[in-house]
């Protein structure tokens, strides 16, 4: 199983609207994906390492899917229309990561 | 329900040993606290967002408890052998991140 994780720098920008994301983007990319996206999970930042320091990123998301082959060949024909909601939470140019979910 | 993230980045150091992280340092940790850890997961960086490219982060992991209180709590006693073990499978500083599991 892989993940597809989106982190969302704190520092990276200036808006970032978590009832937007939770209710219309993240429906919207799990609607799109269809079998290829198994379950999703949105974080909202609370801290760093310290009690009340800031977090490194201000939101992040993560979509599990079966394989990096299954995951890229759902997503691509949705791409243009998921990569233009963007703007409607948030300015942050975020950072995407392809992981592999080793254990747990 | 909030969750503990542990991110390594790819350019932070020379060695992570994903063997060791897998088979030793995350059961240390579930075993340490005990029912305030109600799962974990551990990510193997393979990619970034083009396919290829080198992934942000060599390795993450995120541990979930039901609150911030219930981690901290649990976590405090432990802090220092934890963290004595973190020679063993890497030099890499990691950034620290508490979330809220907002959706998903």
């Amino acid at each position: 199983m892989i993940k597809m994780s989106v982190y969302y720098p704190a520092e990276g920008g200036s808006k970032f609207d978590h009832d937007y994301y939770r209710t219309s983007h993240m429906p919207l990319i799990k609607e799109r994906l269809g079998d290829a996206c198994l379950r999703y999970e949105i974080d909202k930042g609370l801290a760093g390492r310290e009690p009340g320091s800031a977090p490194a990123f201000v939101a992040a998301c993560h979509v599990y899917s079966p394989s990096l082959e299954t995951f890229q060949r759902a997503f691509a024909p949705h791409r243009a229309e998921i990569a233009a909601d963007v703007a409607n939470y948030t300015d942050i140019a975020p950072t995407v990561q392809i992981s592999e979910v080793v254990g747990g």
